[in-house]
């Protein structure tokens, strides 16, 4: 390490849904310009812009997404760098990633990081083929195997092996329906019964319509700083105290076990030894939840319970309001929505929110360290991110 | 500056052209290995991976590429953080700057940077569609206008402004066919005369098939350390002391001058200002020639002559072999080839052998400095790198 530091100074993100009277770039415009107000940063110190985003090219026609945006936020003129970043579902994460290492390499002081998808404009077919290239092409999707198949195959195995439940994979969206209740952005805001769960029309068993995230429209953005300068941005700072990052064969034959996510493991090992902190010090957790069985999976390969007892732990509402470690208190990606590329810069939005203390009635009370878990396809790409309030 | 350095220590490419034995995968392999080989790096010392390439979903249905390619090389167990960059024709090059990056972050002491891209598996339809995808979506393709417009209508406005002729532009074709006749790994390996531009089919006037690019499939690669390891690679260290980035509007529309690309002037003060190099030092550059008038912007905004004299300079062989600066040694993307995601990293391979003295019959005599200039679409893009033989 080189000894400089990165912070989370902005951050907003539009209402995550159906936005069919936004564009894409409409929708990045409106939570890069948010975000950059919540920073009070000026336009001319933006030093350098990443975007996270994964399929832009098949959902709405245009590659080289970055420039586009830089323009839409008026910056054009200023000719700074703008890249890039994809990993299917952990491309928000990953753009969060490359935003502290261009501060801590020295070449920024001030970086805006967005994460957007824009979803609903293509057929279900080619949302389904946008989700299938996420799994590997060659060995998975020309087989006929999906994206909810291949998790559903997890989440068998995770049942045989643990003697995880139906229910206990109905919990997980149950707590999320209802911290999503309490989140203004979020795309669904109702609770929802176990029975609403096990009723529902089934994907790919065991996981029905509500194990599943939403197919969604939305942009997230964060504006990070380095120490150099945080002190002219208020008290309204959040450290950046730990990054990991790790892959794993994308195609799920090549795994020794289809019950723990190894880059999870070590993206989150990488990011609390970093950190300096121990998993029983964090107090708050955005988690990638695409299904059901992908948060039991992530509260035992981030540590937050031993392994196997994700679904009992989900039960006992260990991981909910008032837990050990309150997970998803947005609604995660269940409940709140999810852009792909917008997802790991909202879990870092919401984090920076608790972490400030104004997370409104949704607040997790004392908040002081919180993880941000992304991953992409099925585990192949995971990145975790430790932040800590520095009131 | 935080006063880490990176060094290129290894480099290597496939042979670019229509490789129809090849996969996407296997072509990456193919470059990532002996990448790997002619650094003398072992698996385990690696850090990171990051992977530019431009437009996969729509060529080969995968997004999600970067484990998947880490895998292929047999590296998935070491569950290393692997990074897809993307911006159109400046992904190879933005992906090597995010590999600086990291290793001048601290993050990382010796990273391996892909680039690639397969695009012959596809009609000649969604090859165009995924070219235009480069430029703006809403306000240029919707229209009509094409990647070749665009470029024909920026070279209108150069003969209008500069006088500059058509004989000029074809200048530059014959000069970089010239050039790829000497590198085996080029996909012309013909020369042609000034004759044979002229007298081919028409593709957007001013700009005939061959003042143009070919669609090609290929792969690059590269291997990074930093100066706490370099010495344990022997003597091939090749330095990067510059590194600059920038970007414009996506859409010609908004620029002010159409015959002045300000990303690549911005990106280029930027490198040498890092390098404190001057422009009259540049002894080699592989620049972006995607069309015969992007080479005359290209050595005009990067300072090699005066604005408006690229055509004069170009037949008067100032830009040629035993020039002031030998620019496109390698053939440049006319005659080696344009795997888009995979042309920034040739351009590092091609500066690396001949700043290593190993460039064979085409090698630039003496060459101490070299610069790799790459852009993405009609220049929203660029990003520019100092490189220094360090013998």
């Amino acid at each position: 390490m080189t000894g400089r530091t990165a912070y989370v100074v902005g951050a907003a993100h539009t209402p995550f849904g159906e936005a069919w009277d936004k564009s894409y770039r409409h929708l990045m415009t409106d939570a890069g310009l948010a975000a950059i107000q919540d920073a009070g940063v000026q336009g001319e110190d933006i030093d350098e812009v990443f975007v996270g985003t994964m399929s832009t090219g098949k959902l709405v026609g245009q590659e080289h997404v970055a420039s586009l945006l830089l323009d839409g936020a008026g910056l054009a003129d200023q000719h700074l760098p703008a890249t890039r970043i994809e990993a299917a579902g952990a491309s928000g994460g990953l753009a969060f990633r490359q935003g502290v290492q261009a501060i801590r390499s020295g070449a920024a002081d001030v970086v805006v990081v967005g994460g957007l998808e824009k979803m609903t404009d293509v057929s279900d077919a080619d949302q389904a083929a946008v989700t299938a290239s996420g799994i590997d092409q060659e060995w998975e999707h020309f087989f006929g195997a999906t994206d909810a198949a291949l998790h559903a195959l997890i989440a068998k195995r995770h049942m045989a092996r643990y003697g995880t439940t139906r229910e206990q994979l109905a919990a997980v969206a149950v707590k999320n329906h209802a911290h999503g209740a309490r989140n203004p952005l979020a795309q669904f805001r109702r609770p929802i019964t176990e029975e609403t769960v096990l009723r529902a029309p089934p994907v790919a068993e065991p996981l029905g319509m509500f194990d599943c995230a939403p197919t969604s429209d939305g942009a997230a953005c964060v504006v990070l700083c380095s120490d150099a300068v945080v002190d002219s941005y208020g008290g309204k700072a959040v450290q950046v105290s730990g990054s990991g990052q790790a892959s794993d064969t994308l195609s799920l034959s090549d795994r020794a076990d289809l019950t723990s996510w190894r880059a999870t493991e070590h993206a989150a090992r990488r990011a609390y030894q970093e950190a300096g902190v121990s998993v029983a010090d964090v107090d708050v957790a955005e988690v990638h939840d695409a299904y059901t069985i992908t948060e039991l999976l992530a509260v035992e390969d981030l540590g937050f319970v031993k392994k196997g007892e994700g679904g009992p732990a989900t039960v006992e509402g260990r991981t909910g309001d008032g837990g050990d470690v309150v997970v998803n208190p947005s609604g995660g990606l269940k409940a709140r929505g999810h852009p792909v590329g917008a997802t790991g810069i909202a879990q870092v939005c919401e984090l920076t929110w608790h972490l400030r203390g104004t997370a409104s009635d949704r607040q997790v009370k004392d908040a002081r360290i919180g993880v941000a878990h992304n991953t992409g396809g099925t585990g192949a790409t995971a990145v975790v991110h430790v932040l800590e309030g520095v009131q």
